[in-house]
């Protein structure tokens, strides 16, 4: 095994008040419910007893990562240190699926268009009107963006390609440094970055799924390869269990 | 009155759980009580209401801190905005005092030596030993500072002087570059940071008190002098009502 020089830890936020409830959420700014919140302090004491702990947090712009990394940080005695965030971090952008109902998605589709939106490399969902409810357009925390790079709907290849400058240009400057750099994001962004960092094809990525609140720890040799391919999670039985139940959903 | 060109809003953390014990603090990292996180909430309601939304927010290492401005900019809906923060920010250090009663404090030294300890400008406690169980010298959030600058004991003369130049160096450009700057802080760093806006004498500065979780905006003309001294409370009569209960605490 390569000699594991830089430490990453990527952290997906626990159930939101939207998974509860089964609605599209997207770039939807939803709170984390309970059960999230706990998973959340959980991750955290898992990376205290993996002596795990970040020297730097990124997180996207939403409110269920960012509440995520806060109560994972206290409860790990790290929440004193610097935060970054960047809406590159952000979930995919569900496009005119945000704040919809899955299940009623899913019989006003049907299960192959439904699943093409859901798990697709390349098919976007049709785009959010600038008008809709769920739309941030006008949200203030993107007033910064060019009203051109501001997404209206994404897949999974518009998420690499959005997420990959801030790694190269935020994320890997940390780890260089030598820094412990956690990432508190979501389940899509996660899973562009870690196509990136194992290599991933663009059909492997669609069958790659990431629980929410265990840290998975990226240990990367000198040249930011991974030592031990797809990682190691700190409870790896908790994943194991939580990976093979979203599987079986599809059964 | 001179016109508003910058916004500085100031923010001292809610009650924490030793303030309700009433044991010195200083820089040992106790968490908000369960008051000090519904004042920081109500402090977020009060600068939805002003209108006052932070861009940016700085805070202290210390939890306290930490967790009211996460507490007041969720409820304010900024939670997204970028994090700074600096050890030049902290509480006084208390010295020797940390960790010790309040009430046993003034009967084992007298009124005299504990005022003199408590309000002068320039009489520190006694040093903290390094040995002591609530010194910070091997607290790992400090380990990046010379040996020599992390503090023993702290006058509010010696707050001034390490808080300026963070003053000078990471707020100032933040207000320059025209954002709405918050800082998320604790009673005597808030202190020494007052007196340095309002231009106050080191004698002036004695009988100055910040309410607890009430944000005090700052709106300072182009040479960063403050449009109105004092600047102004988002709730001018919870303050005059807290500033007054402490005044008379002394009688």
């Amino acid at each position: 095994m390569p000699e594991a020089t830089y430490r990453l830890v990527l952290l997906r936020h626990g159930e939101s008040e939207w998974n509860a409830k089964n609605l599209f959420t997207g770039w939807v700014d939803v709170d984390l419910s309970a059960k999230g919140e706990a998973e959340a302090a959980k991750g955290g004491r898992l990376l205290t007893e993996a002596g795990v702990l970040p020297d730097v947090v990124h997180t996207s712009l939403l409110r269920r990562a960012i509440r995520t990394s806060e109560i994972a940080l206290h409860a790990a005695d790290r929440h004193w240190i610097p935060v970054r965030r960047s809406w590159r971090l952000n979930e995919r952008h569900y496009g005119g699926l945000q704040g919809k109902d899955k299940k009623a998605t899913l019989e006003a589709y049907g299960e192959e268009q439904f699943m093409l939106w859901r798990r697709s490399y390349d098919t976007p969902p049709p785009p959010l009107p600038d008008d809709d409810e769920y739309s941030q357009v006008h949200d203030p925390r993107y007033a910064g963006l060019a009203p051109e790079i501001v997404p209206r709907t994404e897949c999974l290849a518009d998420v690499v390609e959005r997420l990959l400058p801030y790694w190269y240009d935020a994320i890997v400057p940390d780890l260089r440094a030598g820094l412990t750099v956690a990432v508190a994001a979501h389940g899509n962004s996660l899973r562009a970055l870690v196509k990136h960092l194992d290599g991933m094809s663009e059909e492997a990525v669609v069958g790659l799924n990431i629980p929410t609140g265990i840290p998975l720890l990226y240990e990367l040799d000198a040249d930011l390869r991974p030592v031990q391919t797809g990682g190691r999670y700190l409870d790896p039985d908790a994943a194991a269990a939580a990976i093979s139940a979203v599987a079986n959903q599809g059964r």
